[in-house]
Order: structure tokens, then sequence, then C-alpha cells
């Protein structure tokens, strides 16, 4: 089973990163998490550009089309989703009868420096998969005060953290073959 | 009086900029509006970036700065803001201490060429609005249906519309001189 | 297959009660959706009285647990879910360890006499979906203008929300097929 | 300056209410909260009985009028806003012309056991808001891990509780100052 792990952030020390590092190594036997960090290097969607969409487009819709099912790792940004990231599914959902996302197992976690853990950038993003028509699980993860869920190295060391993403991927597993 | 609007829209014959362009028309006596639709020239956020800000972020803050009130005026994108809009506001909003957006009035119109008008937008972008410490108005303008409002040349033709855009602007004058 | 359907409106002429009714007949061979139109009966939920709950809460959460799937059929109160509605559900997902509503497959659809076609009250109730465990159809139906969808007798007479309804009715069968 | 602060749980021992009463004696000079504790004695409202209201909703509505603002204390039930708080909300809106809480500003605090801090109630309740036409602060207070901020008395004791409710206090007073 192959889960394309979609990062929303950019910076290079950026704790999603690191959760999503984590994320990978957690993954259960049959599963492998393929990290996609490029969201940086989408133009800026425009409709009159779908026709002819840039490569780093074309690239992201065969990455997402050949998982079995999509984990987004994201920080919220503004009480909701980054743009950068928003703007990558603009561009993977178009034209309508292409959306690249389409009828996929999903789910969403995310690490936040202060208390939120992400929660109000997951509940958009949810109301977004409807639309989308990706599956999410309901099992949640939100990371709060993250700076002291990682050691220098970057490694998750938060035991509860470890056991919940662990359960989620699990969940995510199950979930697929249910799916399918 | 001066408003910045902002189009969440690039592609050339967008329902939203001529949504946009009947505002500056029907402004009311004693407002101006500045059409800023450049939000597809902004790089995709990165934090890292955030100390040494590219050209047109600088001049989007300062245009927003120099405005009484700001006018987003935008489609929806899967069932939210679109990521390039988005991205703009969150450029816009760093650092903390230096938030363009920080006190202002607002206000939120949209034009959808389906039913919902841009309903699904409007409603994550007052919750973004919550951290930006803008101040919407609670009048709202949902165009359904858009490619029928508006005439060839892109003028704005259905009276429904344009009586409530004018009393939104209105609105959105008297309710910038309170907020003074 | 058997379906609860919960009606949110409590007025004798509510347009939702002849959109559950329409379900009814539109339901696919295999399916019966029995009414449950009784939100009303509850008192208003208090945590205090959960260990003793009274009869309409036990009767309710027996026909939720007896359901294949639920139905959600409501109007929408000041952009959100009917009061009583929600209160219903509050009632039913008490205590955690007994919540009614734990993993079944679910839909939403509902009518509005003005233009919205209750668009907000669905996405707040699919966000409450997430903690009690509900698996909602990503398939929508928004009924507008519901006046002129109905005849003299209560019955649906809009041949585009039959048909919607009848797909829609169908992807819950085959959905609940499916999370079986 | 009267404020109403309107409490959303009924449990005795609720963390809400002994929010509400730190409020009350946090209160700027200037400034008195009444509290409104009775959502309980609300019937399931019925869009029928509008034209013949029961008495405390004619109370209830009275209340909220004769009040400078109001202050909303809740708890967060299935990731939404309390049923028999909205339920209160929908008696006091109706008929649309007798809308009670027309014009007035507001704020929104709240207390949870776990970790959310009534998030996801509090971003309902301002969509809400913007049909009842209030003006909600942008201020925000999330009370998490409510068992520990208050004594056995149930006095409010965590220090940076008590001074984030003190400044929300201090700018809903300023707010409705600016909004008369």
């Amino acid at each position: 089973m192959k889960i394309l792990g979609i990062l929303g952030s950019l910076r290079k020390d950026s704790l999603n990163r690191k959760l999503l590092q984590a994320a990978v190594k957690l993954a259960p036997e049959g599963m492998s998490i393929e990290i996609f960090d490029r969201v940086g290097e989408f133009p800026i969607f425009n409709d009159d550009l779908v026709p002819s969409p840039p490569a780093i487009v074309v690239e992201f819709k065969q990455k997402v089309r050949a998982a079995d099912a999509v984990l987004f790792v994201s920080p919220e940004y503004n009480y909701s989703i980054p743009g950068g990231l928003k703007n990558a599914i603009d561009w993977g959902s178009r034209p309508n009868a292409d959306n690249c996302f389409n009828g996929k197992p999903a789910a969403i976690i995310g690490v936040a420096g202060r208390l939120g853990g992400t929660l109000r950038m997951q509940y958009h993003l949810r109301q977004v998969m409807v639309t989308l028509n990706l599956f999410p699980l309901n099992k949640e993860l939100f990371v709060r005060e993250g700076a002291s869920k990682f050691d220098e190295q970057g490694a998750l060391i938060d035991a509860g953290t470890k056991e919940t993403l662990n359960e989620l991927l699990s969940e995510l597993q199950t979930w697929t073959h249910k799916l399918k």
C-alpha cells in the first residue's frame, strides 16, 4: 500500500516535515509513505492555464493517482489551510473530469508550536475533501506545543504522539483496504 | 475613503473581476476603490523568507496599510478560499507584529457560475479574519449563475445584484467611519 | 437495509418533512426508510441526567442502533443546525462509551424556502459527524426555493430534485454495503 | 453598561458556570454582567409557535434587548454549539423582524475539561452571529484543562486565564462604546 504524504509547509526546519518523517518511520508493515514536499514549486492557480498545466502539476497529479491514499501533513496558517497547500490542491482538482483526488481514502495530521494543534486547518480541509471526493478517517491527530515533541535531530520523541500516529496510520491502512 | 479591492481570481475573463469593476463604478460618493489583481505574482509563502520578503509582498502590504478598508472579491475553489488569495493573505499577515490587515474594516463579495455563489469561501474567509483582526460587515453578497448577470462588455446588468452591491458599499462606508 | 430518517423541523407544514416523505417513496429496492420526527419531545440536554435518561432518549438511541445508516433531513436555522436536532444528537452521543451513532454510514439532505438550500447547516453537521464517528456520503443535496418543488398534496414534483435524491439514496445503499 | 451572560450548560457543577461567575467578578468598572442560565426551560423551537411564544422566550428576548452587549459562555458539544443554547438562539431570532440580537456587540468564552477549549463551538457560533447581526470581538478565550483552573469553591484561580478574561471584558466595554 502506497501513501502520498503531502507537506503543507516550506520552511527548512518545519515541525510538520519532522512529523511526516516520523510517519514514514512509524508506518505499519505493508504501508510505505512517500513524501511530497514541493507545493512551493507550483505557480498560483489560473484557470486559463489548466489546458496546458506546468510540469510540476502533471507530476503531482501522477503521484496522487499512483497512491492508494493521501496523508496531508500541514501547519495552520491564519486559522485555515496554508495558501500554498490549498493552491496545490486547486491544481490537482482541475479540470473537474480529471480531479486526481477522486475517490481516495485520506487522513490529516498537523503540529503547531502553540496550542491549537492545527485544529482549524483540519476542519477547513475536511470541508474541501467533500468536493474533492476524498474519504477522510474520523481519527484525528493534533500535535500541540510541537517544539517539545521532537529531539535535536528532528526525531519524534513524545510517546503519546507516537502511539496516536501509529494508530492513525493503522486505521488508514484498514480504511484503504475497506474502500477498495 | 480609500478601499483596496483584492481580487482572488487570475483568469482573464473572470466574473469576479467584472464584479469588482462594477463595485468601482457603484462606490458611493466619498469612496474610491483601487483594484489589486496581482495575487498571481506572489511566491508560495515560506516562513524562512519573511525577514526579506519579495517586492510584491512589500508593495501589497503598503497598499493594504494605505487603505481605510479592504474588499475581498473572489471565487470559491474547492469549497474554500482560492489558494492564491490565501497565499497573499498569509504573506500580508507576517510577521505577527507587522500584520498589515490589523484593525481594518472589511467586506467580502463573490460571484459563481453555479449555485453556491461563493458561500463556502466567504465563511472560511470570515474565520481567517478573526486572527487577521479584520472587522467584516455582516452584510453579504453571493452572486449565483454569474454568466447571466453581466453583458458582453462585462458590465453588471442584474438590477438586484447592483442594488445589493450598492447597499453593501454604503454600509462599508458607514462601518469604516464608525470604526475610526 | 433499514435507514433511520431523522427530521430536524417540527412545524406541521415543513418542507423538510415533505422531502423526507419523498425519500421514503424514492428509496431503491432493498432499502426502507423509517421516519423519526420527534426531536421536539427531547428535554434540553443536561449532563447530570445522562445516567437516567428520559424514555424518548432511550427509544431514539435504540432506533439509531437498529438502523444500518442514518439520513438527516433538516432545515437550516441561523446558518447552522437547528437547536432541536442538535439537542437530539447531543443526547444520542452520551455517554461517550454509548454513542449510538458510532460507526454508521450517513447522508444529509435539506430544503430551504430561499436560496442557500441548507448548505451552511450541512457543513456544520459534517463537522459534528467527525466526533460522532459517522461516515457521511460525499454526495450532497441542497433543495432551494422549496415551495415550488412540491405540489399541494406535499409530493415532490421537481424532476431534477427527484433524480438527485434517487441517486443519493442509491449511493447510500452502496456505501452502507461497503462499510459493513 | 449592562451585559447579558448567556450560559450554554445546564449541569450543576458546570465549569462554564464558574467561568461566567468569574466574569461577573472580573468585569471592569462601569460594566455589570447578569447571568442567564435558563436555556433548559425553552421548549424545542417550532415555527408554528412563533406567533404565541412561551413566557420564557418573551422574557429572554426582553433581557437580550435590555442589554448593551451579549456574552456567550458555553461548552462545546460534539464539535459544535450545544443544542440547548442553539435552541434558545433560534427562539430569540424569530420572527426575523423581531430578532432580539440585532445589532448588538458580543463576545464568546468557554472552558473545556479537555484540550480543545471550546474552539470548534466558538467558530460555529461566530458563523451564526453573521445572520443574527451580532458584532463579535476578535479577542478570544479558550480555557483548556478546565478542572485545574478553579478551586473547590468554584473560583477561577488560574492567573493567565484571569488576565485574558479581564482584557476581553475591557475590550468588550470599549467595543460596545464604539458601536453605540
